[in-house]
């Protein structure tokens, strides 16, 4: 793409004022559409050093009311980050519906330094790509409008802008080491770029290059590209897109009904499992974090089947420093206002920890698939960015293992009947809990398929049978152990 | 995408035949919103030789009412396909609104059969997919719905079958010598089937890859996976799409305001001239049919300009063999059917003949923007369209040459009145010449964006100052030889 780009042609002083003048008006006109219409929009400005990113996206943010937007600027990632998955900083700072973030160099310029200093080769390249596609794809699919501009210069003007920069006292700092080295390796840069912006051209998310040559002519081809935008994204209204095939690898995996529940386990045999097991867990724990890999244990299952109660005889055996355990109840307002998967990325943990997750992103292929809080092209859709997901932190090393606790209608009468006659115990049990249960046979439908199309290789289901809760926590806690030994 | 494709898993009979008739109904029920909702569907069935694609179309097409859809089989390209654009064949074959078009191999098999055989190169295979890219983004921003199949099966299973089909006299005949050559050269092939998949993998039309080892379960999944395609296409109306940057060279060009209208030619001179210029012209057509170079020579300008009296004097150099005119008026109702530039591919001329366009493709962002025969979006985007439409055309060859014909208001008026009193002319002038006169100044500003963002290097516009006729003719005349003497 630049490689055969064409600058635009840049119109005359007067002209170019004028325009100016109305592309502002229209974006401050626009902001309260955004706000009205639930808009996020998402504004990447990459592009080569000192080609005044900063100071356009300055004079930008000056037609748009603080409420309404935030600026991120991305350097190196810090030490927190590089324990994340690679798109995780990116990921957690997308914008709320109704709101800009602007973002100063993303994650092009991450791939694309890494490409240029040797740090990602070939193959990684390929799956930085497959993953940025995948982000943005996410993104537009669930409503984000994602403007991506690139800031061009040639190597002459970037040569006389670092000369200039550096003649005067005030502002020398401002030319960075990456500055001077990629105007000494112009060609080879712009070839890396070109590349990168070719294979991350898609037509729901486009690259915009801007001729930078010029300050005011390149604020005027952002604010003029970005307005244009956001109109065509207002247009359009809970758009539905085409669902796309299961590309990961399923196992297969047998149907709920099909299992039997009658697995039991005795008192002695239990006590004395669960302290061996522990032990042993223990030990694991230590070493997952020496060897710094992440875990994430995730845990869907009905009402009063037993989730807190497995859940504490897992950390019961984990060094506290080394775990989160993340209970999640429906969204709130700043959640629900952004990507549904953004409050797990939220939470991920670090290498070398572990996060529990008391219910989890599958909640959107369950109780918002059946209590109509996404529409169906939305849950269809959501297999496939689920197995996306976990192919993302799959790919970046954790060990995911997913829990399906299963029990039968009648335990469960029985256990919520106990609930309500247990004084102690009343709080666990709400009307919410006797309304899902009518709905036993929608919910299990919606699990079976949930479970046949997530459970991949690299992301398994396991199913513990809790009729007999301390048949399940023995089972919980072997699969754990078992699923950590083979990365260790 | 075929290298870790995971082959879906087959259910078993009785769950095959359930879902079998399922989807079968839906679809049955589905092509009377597809009509009402003037949803066209392209699908395209790729794959393997004796993959069975033929078979399972004919099970398929008998859910929907022969009314509904056409069958296309596209062959090795015919004499007459080979003389015209690479995508000629494909785009012609377009469904209308409302109706489906199955097409049993199409852009793929040929661009692939071109790599294996070596008749396409890297170089030209880049310039396919950028082509192929263009043209279902096109296809798809337009309301079309593209689903997009490969039939896939293992070396093994192809033997089996060749085989098989080798055995009897009934069917040997159907064995064809690349569905042998492929089965020899499997791996070869699969490498660059898998390479066009993932070049061509858009999210806006995927490729589905069907496993095609049971007929059954392969009809199943194209049935299932066609449904849920339309389901989606359905919730969708009028569907805005960002509007792409320019990527093509554009030449600077003024605003027609700018131009003096008061160059004239004297009798003699325009008698002298036009004789040696029609004499000149004559020998080249000659010389362009024998070199096979394909000429297109758009005219548009305003009502009584002069564009049929210069055309005219075009014509009357050429050989009658070698031409044809087209006079575009608003499109029939089969034309308004289907994507506005689909009449303009049926009109293309073939390699070594000249299309002269009595108005053209312009009409999208003239008449039908400023009449609301199309919305903004749609005309925003048909600037970027048409450039990629003449790229296509220059791509293949051809000659370009774009005329506006240029007169004043009041030069405009005169020959208005003229026509009305001459009994003769009244038929060349209606009602509505004299309504788009009221909005001269809107079709002027029109008119000046029109050409400043189509003025590509690869076919500019040229302005043709027709207040006085006989000095645009003799311009026009010098600048289609100047034009093709620059290929010859």
């Amino acid at each position: 793409m630049l490689k055969n780009w064409n600058k635009p042609e840049k119109p005359e002083a007067e002209e170019l004022e004028e325009r100016l003048e109305a592309a502002k008006q229209k974006l401050r006109q626009q902001q309260m559409l955004i706000k009205d219409r639930k808009l996020p929009v998402f504004v990447l400005f990459e592009g080569w050093g000192t080609a005044g990113k900063g100071s356009i996206l300055g004079k930008l943010i000056l037609n748009i009311d603080p409420r309404f937007f935030k600026v991120a600027t991305m350097d190196i990632p810090t030490e927190e980050e590089k324990r994340k998955p690679f798109l995780y900083r990116y990921f957690v700072k997308i914008p709320e519906a109704g709101k800009f973030c602007f973002l100063d160099s993303g994650w092009m310029d991450e791939v694309t330094k890494g490409c240029l200093h040797g740090s990602i080769k070939d193959k990684e390249y390929k799956k930085r790509i497959d993953s940025v596609k995948r982000f943005e794809r996410q993104l537009t699919d669930n409503g984000y409008l994602v403007m991506k501009f690139f800031f061009q210069i040639s190597q002459k003007e970037q040569k006389n802008r670092i000369k200039a920069l550096e003649k005067e006292r005030s502002t020398k700092w401002r030319v960075s080491d990456n500055d001077l080295w990629q105007n000494e390796h112009y060609d080879k840069c712009l070839k890396t770029y070109d590349q990168y912006l070719n294979d991350t051209n898609a037509s729901t998310s486009p690259w915009y290059i801007v001729d930078a040559q010029n300050r005011k002519w390149a604020l005027l081809q952002v604010l003029e590209t970005l307005v244009n935008g956001i109109d065509t994204a207002l247009q359009n209204s809970a758009m539905a897109v085409p669902l796309l095939q299961n590309v990961f690898p399923l196992e297969k995996i047998p149907k709920l009904s099909e299992l039997p529940l009658d697995k039991v386990i005795e008192e002695d045999a239990y006590k004395q499992e669960l302290k061996e097991l522990q032990e042993k867990l223990r030990g694991l724990h230590n070493e997952l974090y020496r060897k710094k890999i992440p875990v994430i244990i995730a845990y869907e299952g009905w009402d009063a089947a037993g989730k807190g109660g497995n859940i504490k005889r897992i950390t019961g055996a984990l060094d506290p420093r080394g775990y989160e355990v993340h209970p999640i109840a429906s969204p709130e307002p700043h959640e629900k206002a952004r990507h549904y998967l953004w409050r797990f990325w939220n939470r991920l943990p670090k290498t070398g920890h572990v996060a529990i997750f008391d219910r989890t992103w599958y909640g959107r292929v369950m109780v918002e698939r059946l209590e109509g809080f996404c529409n169906e092209n939305d849950w269809k859709r959501a297999y496939n960015e689920i197995n996306e997901f976990e192919k993302e932190l799959s790919d970046w090393g954790a060990v995911i293992i997913k829990f399906w606790v299963q029990i039968d209608k009648d335990v469960q009468l029985a256990r919520f009947t106990d609930r309500q006659n247990t004084p102690e115990k009343q709080w666990k049990i709400t009307d919410e809990d006797w309304r899902n249960r009518e709905k036993w046979d929608q919910y299990e439908d919606a699990v079976n398929e949930m479970i046949k199309k997530t459970n991949t290789s690299y992301a398994p289901w396991h199913v513990l049978e809790s009729n007999d809760k301390k048949y399940a926590r023995i089972k919980a806690l072997k699969i754990v152990i078992k699923e950590l030994e083979k990365v260790l």
